[in-house]
């Protein structure tokens, strides 16, 4: 946002997890670029990816590594995407992880690689292998806030959040950072977050646990609706608590799946307050729908939509084209006179048509706010569903625009 | 655009069409904005309309109307879309229509309502209806020109075209204005265009003829991925040339469609041209695809990308971004190896990565140029279509956050 009120919170240590961070000179000389992350070797890993079909090498690489063995290391370099980059960015991401497993002293196939930056440039391979033994050297876990803007491209600040739980009578920590600001509307997966936690997971159940909480969280926003080819969220869990381990079925795991969800919400959320060029938070609610689906779709549908968020970013109340979204989304058999709609606490549509007591003077109140919920009301179900998004701004425009330049 | 190169050219008469032009002081004292058209009873009329299941007031009246009679006169008023009205707007389009049935003779069923401009404010009854003895008094067949001024709402320029053929040596005109520049991505329909032709055809065969010029045309253009509440589009053919009734199955049939799709895709691409903040022309074409639809899907991905089109914008040749959106773009099965991507004559993406030829100067070259094609191979099948779209520049957002202000 223009002022970004989110400043990084304490982020603490998860025990057994280390992070390095260096400038290696990728893009930028004297910017943190480089990010290395190392964990035990009992530790669990779940991970999800992103479902564009061109997805970037260190995609590839870290799918097939997660097949082959279990990871201790993770390599994160920003500046440079190294996607669409064809076969020789698979094997400029392969001989990065070499690199760096030789010097954590694992196989290869135990680092797993993510980079985010500019698509289409070859990776700069040798200045990333001359950053390595700082990043190394760097190790510690006390990292996370360094790491936090180490990852970062077009994102305005850092982004990371801790909670501890009690296992047992044992202290648990759950860590995460993400980053993200631009090419947003994940797909099944994120953009990049890294979080770890000291519990003890079996890593199906870990899996288990990532997939619920990315679903509740970075696949419920979008800034502009483009995919990006290389999100990629990581749960690593070190067992290095004292706290026995948890499993499907316990209490325990129930109240770690939900930390490490509303850690995964709140960076998700970070994402969006960051969005390029955003000026408001928008929760887009959509309720009383026949299925989770078609909730999504019409939510989505109204966050995507040009005309609605050039309004938000005037803060003008048209509700008009909110209400030509509705119609636009392709729900089959809509009642439109069962559709109601309201900014906030303000309904502005009921029975087809403008609500008889709405004012403008009301709706101009709510879109003056920094944050305010669309909510649709569609009188045919029981389904619900909300996403976040953002507003469109001339900033959009020019941080985009300028990119390259 | 920011400096239209359209003018309008010279608009040929129909013989039996008639239009007359006014102020009526709906928005804007002194600004043309309430046209209507009459033509005789003898000619035939097909339309097709938004599928936005909001349609507007005007929408719903008009396809109730011509399920009862066939029509002999349009009334057309810019400043109010009378959408969002719910049963009052349906009403007061209809007091419109039966004001203008009583100058011109007829049933008010045999008079179509179109409305266009801002959403969710009630009709202005009262000075379309002081309008008409004006607009009536204006009506003439040499009144395409004003017209086509007075139907116009964001747009920069007026829009229209025609043609003339030979029907067994007999001269026929097909004419046609329309008008729209933003919430345009016309489904199965269109923005309101009026197309006129002295040409006798059945009224089914003239819907025919409609439907095909409609989906070759205006049913591809996007200008922000909003489809209107009030789209439409009215092909009148008045049969007051000389010539035969022309029909299915005969050659001079296929040259009058061809004629009318000809002047649909022109009014199409003069919208594209002259949508919001547009500074380029821009076709997307998807060929080699396994089927229409999934052509058109991903054609519509990377017309819509926000990236994409602030690039375009730029004239920056950031093609990651268009690698990335065919990935995001949802075709099942899609080889990455077989994909390739031209700007223009450039070959940008080969092999999944950029084409070894490929240079950055190659790539500025045709991104410094007005109009441009960004052409997508997908090496699966024998499908080909293409679109047509414009970048997202500041004006746009200024345009839209501005509109009601």
């Amino acid at each position: 946002m223009a002022a970004p009120e989110y400043a990084l919170p304490e982020l603490y240590p998860v025990p057994g997890f280390r992070l390095g961070t260096t400038s290696a000179g990728i893009k930028q000389p004297g910017r943190p670029d480089l990010v290395v992350m190392a964990f035990a070797g009992q530790s669990t890993c779940a991970a999800v990816f992103t479902r564009n079909a061109f997805c970037a090498a260190p995609v590839v690489v870290a799918r097939e590594h997660l097949e082959q063995s279990s990871p201790t290391g993770l390599l994160v370099n920003t500046g440079n995407a190294n996607a669409g980059t064809g076969a020789a960015g698979v094997g400029d991401a392969e001989l990065c992880c070499a690199a760096l497993a030789d010097r954590l002293g694992c196989a290869p196939a135990a680092v797993l690689p993510f980079s985010t930056g500019v698509i289409g440039e070859p990776l700069p391979v040798e200045p990333i292998l001359a950053g390595l033994p700082d990043a190394v050297a760097d190790l510690s876990e006390d990292g996370w806030a360094a790491a936090a803007t180490g990852i970062l491209t077009t994102d305005t600040v850092p982004k990371g959040t801790s909670r501890r739980i009690s296992i047992g009578g044992h202290t648990v920590t759950v860590t995460g950072i993400a980053k993200g600001s631009g090419m947003i509307r994940p797909d099944m997966a994120t953009m990049l977050a890294f979080v770890a936690t000291d519990a003890s997971v079996q890593a199906e159940d870990l899996q288990a646990c990532l997939s619920r909480a990315v679903d509740a969280s970075f696949n419920r926003i979008t800034v502009d609706g483009d995919t990006s080819t290389n999100d990629a969220c990581v749960l690593v869990a070190t067992g290095d608590a004292a706290a026995d381990p948890v499993a499907p079925g316990d209490e325990h795991y129930e109240n770690l799946c939900a930390a490490i969800t509303g850690v995964c919400i709140e960076l998700a959320q970070a994402i969006v307050r960051d969005g390029e060029g955003a000026t408001r938070f928008v929760t887009v609610a959509v309720e009383q729908g026949a299925s989770t689906d078609e909730c999504l779709q019409l939510a989505y549908t109204i966050a995507h939509s040009p005309l609605i968020k050039t309004a938000l970013f005037a803060g003008d109340p048209n509700w008009g084209r909110i209400l030509a979204a509705v119609g636009r989304a392709g729900i089959s058999g809509l009642e439109l006179q069962a559709v109601q709609i309201y900014l906030d606490e303000v309904c502005i549509v009921r029975d087809g048509g403008r609500a008889p007591e709405y004012t403008e003077a009301a709706g101009q109140r709510v879109m003056a706010r920094d944050e305010l919920t669309i909510r649709v009301l569609l009188g045919r179900g029981a389904s619900a569903e909300q996403i976040w998004t953002c507003d469109l701004s001339y900033d959009y425009v020019r941080i985009n625009a300028e990119y390259r330049t």
